[in-house]
């Protein structure tokens, strides 16, 4: 199983920006963390961080072809890139939005996200946990399985 | 660990009621599979299904005494209940807010959550996984842990 | 043919409050008007006033095992309650949304139903009359029978 | 008893047109199913259909001398033709606004009447039976009779 | 003289809950200052509280016999309870709305009561004082006096 | 302790102007009742009506040196004077905004106060009785006094 | 000089239709009056009344040859006519929009007019005189007189 | 018969500011016209201008014991001023508001007037013969003479 | 191939009206270059102008039995005729709507168009060649053509 | 004579992403289409498909030495690229916009371009047509020429 | 060449009210800085606080005759004052409106200046250096001189 | 001292594109006056225009450890770049926003700056002069400077 993992604008800065709003950990620990899971998964993670928005779609038309899922913060791209939202519905992808702050409960604009309508769902507000558990929600959506009570 | 897990309106129907849009899951399954993940933590859940708003309010200002988190899914009291609210943000702990189905996705009015800025985070549109995934996460912060790359 | 009656919050007064709006006939009178159709066309009615939302969605919800259709007049939940709503469209009968007044002359919120697009139809501004009318309707909806000149 | 019965702009085409929304009955179903009703009641129908907003006006001015009460189906006038409202404002007669489909489940546009606050009530979304009840109610209404539970 | 005092959802945990807003005092704390003023003026009182809608609306036709006027803090069903609005309404007294905090001053959606349009009037932002002050003013309007400059 | 008292534009017709809504007490009656309260609380009131905006900021600014707190009737200018509104930051005291009718019941206009952000509270509705059970407030918020059930 | 008077839709009813907002006078009352003034100025007029747009239309394409000046009540069409207003910058005569009653003291949709920006100037609110004030007025522009002071 | 005329903030620039809008004559031609048709009339006019709300307020209060009508061309303070308003309200003679362009074809915010709702009506866009033709109409309304074909 | 060619109104003056906006061509230069197109496709046009928006809809309502397609300028009723929309939906043939001059350029109230949703598509802002690329795309369209690159 | 053609973002995946809006055709089958036209008008064409605002900005600058006309499709930038906005406007060539689908059926964010206002006109909703026919167009307005009908 | 330097209501108690803010310096220091620089240049200011909107207008008017430009901090009027904004537009002379705050991170209503539309430009957020870059300014624009690389 | 200035999207075109709103200098013309300045200052400048969004952001960044401010005309991005916001935010050094002409006089979305909030202070619509201006604020805001009346 092979998984596309974007980070949008500004996200390079994590750990050192605003950390009373985004936590310390730096964009290198989250990609640990995400790494650790994709191994005990054998999922094959590609990952890619930019601050520019064609980069980004560059990468998703460019997933197409080897993709099974899309695992995506999109920064404040989330608020306006009606082209990243086009790209992401031409991919085609189980895709999970995730954001490090709940972002309800920040400024008016940020309450909006105009890509959430072409993703499969949305994890925020749990600070690096989002991506863990948003990767996990997304390894387990592609292997379909069931809830289990054991 | 204690949690509280809330089910509102119309979820003692899941499973029966549009499994296109909520999976074919019943709530009772559900259940089992959030006790099977507290069980693996130690964690003691309470959980209460109902259509009143004001039942809803009442296990909450209960849960002061005796929780540590809450797991909510508010069903449609997430639109309107300001008084839901405001028992969230009295009761003051950490706290997860679920949707089985993407929200945006769906009608307009389903696209604002009252009770999201009084949350900690959001999980949703990852059907039943939604609950376990919140759960877990709702754990994890309770637990205070660091991301691992182990 | 079994029928499913609701009588929203405020609905016990009437025939005593406001009757320059509501009209002179008591609720009992308009129950036992309904009576005399449904003996007529061989329909069962079950009847509930409640002031309590969760009490009529329970209904709603019991009502998915024995009721053919639904006739509601939900007073001023009509203008909020999204959690009728879903109890609506989750029991998925055909549904007459019935209110004494024309609630389109009176005060601005009184303009939008948040019930409409799950229910089949609606009579309005008749007084008792928008509940006969709108039990005929829906009894004539249930027997799929054709206009006639005879 | 004499009632003016207008349809408005397109419903010469019912039967034609989007039977999905509109029903597989024709204009002229419809008008024999209300001449049996006004047969049964010893009332007398003046029937008139047109394209023409002010063909409906001359109608309603008309209709000041000799009509009892109207029957409108005022079609897509329904949404912003203040002239037509002006015209029912003056012809003042209990006036009884149907429409065949729920316009409340269709496209934005059509959740809103400007004639509805000049009307007495409204009777939309069962097909062409809101013909048959709204004339039905009509004719109580003028007839003043009280609920009876023989 | 027999008033009504209706307490809304939450204010059971007053003195608990965020104190910097709704100020130190408990429920019991106001009640008693609430009895002494009526024992001064031989005004007896009868009190509620309920998180529940639908218990506040019974409260409310019941006091339709008994009562002379009302005292009510509709905590968050100030904003969307229409179905409160029309017991209100319906009960016809002399009504006066209370809020201990200035809701002027937080978020945007305590700025509307749908509410105060069928109320007497309004006490608001004097923590404890706006129902001692709000029952002062509500007996001193039952007992139509004048303002006097002894 | 020393109370600025200020009526706003209109407010020297009192008794004079439209009494189905602002009452049949002149604003001497008022002012006269004011001072017999202050009287009993050995509070000094110095008080001023003007139709002039400037007028009244000069008041308030002049007020920073000598005055505890201030009770203001705004009339017109609630609405839109943001001038008085920064006169009244800038003056910082505990302050009262006191209305004679329930201005939630009027014209959409007077719905909206842009001086209520920078007010203590508001007692609104209850015709000369909002003077002075604002003043009274006022006065206890200065004393910092507990409720007491005596 | 030629000038054209419109009257649109409804207006043949005066005299008869609601009197309290449009007075007693008759549209031939008017015309009579319109037509004593335009005698003693020696101006022709040609005066229609339609409750057809199109025909208003084409009354204001054939002016563009003969006419020097319109009055025009356009009754509804005034709130929604954009047709009516592309007539009118198209005909490009010095006009003056006229209204019975005062529009802003009316239903919210009255308030606007789509006509008052390709008109030279309004006058309304004086009931028959806003026809003949109107009229002196288009009169004098036409003149291109200077104000006297004899 | 006592008239007030009175001119709002910037009228005392006529003639020297925007000509392109305003037209050449200076208030003095204008004053000077509106003199002439007094004295036809045997009525008796009080001008003011001033660019002080208060003034024009302290004006209208005075007005209310000596004028039968006002004539008023509000200026800017057509647009925000409430206190105004309430002074006209408060004032309550037949007032007929004129302005020298027409408002509805310049800015946004200029087609609005909060003083119309309280007006008896309105002239516009007609110049000075805005004044003129606005005192000749109060004249006749002051004099309510019928309409005459002689 | 047989097309209808509907001019809305107002379009009668193309070529006299506002040449700056509309162009210099008359409607009958237009209808002539159609005419040259329709006769090298071997296609059959029927083309009608009206004021009347009832004549637009009739002439609709009678191509659904012989025309293949429609090719429209609505002129002003693109912004609110609702029944128009209608009749192009009750149609149901291939509609291209054109307009001369790029609306979105111009008054706010022309940048809707409230038919183009039920529309195949649009030619706007190139002057009458809007016309001529319109209809040569609407017989491609009916042709079925691929794009070649010979 | 010289043109410039922009594709933007995700237009490279044409006839690969969602076929049944966008169609089967290829970026590479369009531009074929495209050359045959340009080639048989001795028109020079230059191509570019760029998913970097950037990108298409800079194109546009080098274009002001070189293009005499611009074919823009301008994808998702349609709805807020102002920076691209401000690059035509500042090119300042004859533009034409293009859409393959009737952006007007879409979802509403679809529905504003804040292109069109600085472009000379649009073409859409016809599928590749969409692209010959604006290139056609453009040509057209570039030679001048007039309509015929030889 | 002359400068009229205008500071509009409250701002006569700068350095006192809400240091935070508005900053520790006074209006006289403020006042001293502007002349130093106003000597500097060989520039004659005359300088008016006022919170009568009136007498900041009658300054205005009063310049007409003498200065080359306008300095204006005009407080809380800059949110509603047309009167102002009229008076401005009146005067016709290079204005450069300045905030000491930027006014962007406040309130909602302090972001919208309805006088900005009608100055120069605008130097905002730097404290009393707004105040003196602005003079700065305004004398270069006057002066007419160009960018210099010395 | 070290300070960025940066140049968004099609300024480099400056003093050839639509010179009657940006003025005449070319950008290396106001580079070469903002040079002067720094030089007197012995302020370091690094300057960097680019059309591409992501290429500000990297720059914004990478001054974080070596910039004392930031100097912006964000051009167009200014209406919507929260990627761009965000970058000021997380960079967190003082920033003057400047603007060559005045916003708030041309089009409706040039009147909104998202990045005003996280900017110290904003200088517009002085042309070239706002650059230097704003460079001027920005220096003796890093030098902490009084005001000064020598």
């Amino acid at each position: 199983m092979n998984i596309l993992v974007l980070h949008g604008p500004n996200l390079n800065l994590l750990g050192l920006r605003e950390p009373h709003i985004y936590g310390k950990e730096t964009l290198d620990d989250i990609n640990a963390a995400l790494a650790a899971i994709a191994r005990d998964h054998n999922v094959e993670l590609r990952i890619l961080q930019s601050n520019h928005e064609g980069a980004l779609i560059d990468a998703l038309h460019d997933a197409r072809t080897w993709a099974d899922g899309v695992l995506i913060n999109p920064g404040a791209f989330t608020h306006y890139s009606y082209a990243l939202r086009d790209a992401l519905a031409a991919t085609d992808k189980p895709t999970i939005e995730v954001h490090l702050s709940n972002v309800h409960k920040r400024e008016e604009f940020r309450h909006t996200s105009v890509l959430a309508p072409v993703c499969t769902g949305q994890v925020l507000g749990l600070g690096w946990r989002s991506y863990t558990l948003g990767l996990t929600g997304l390894i387990q959506l592609l292997e379909q399985n069931k809830p289990h009570a054991e």
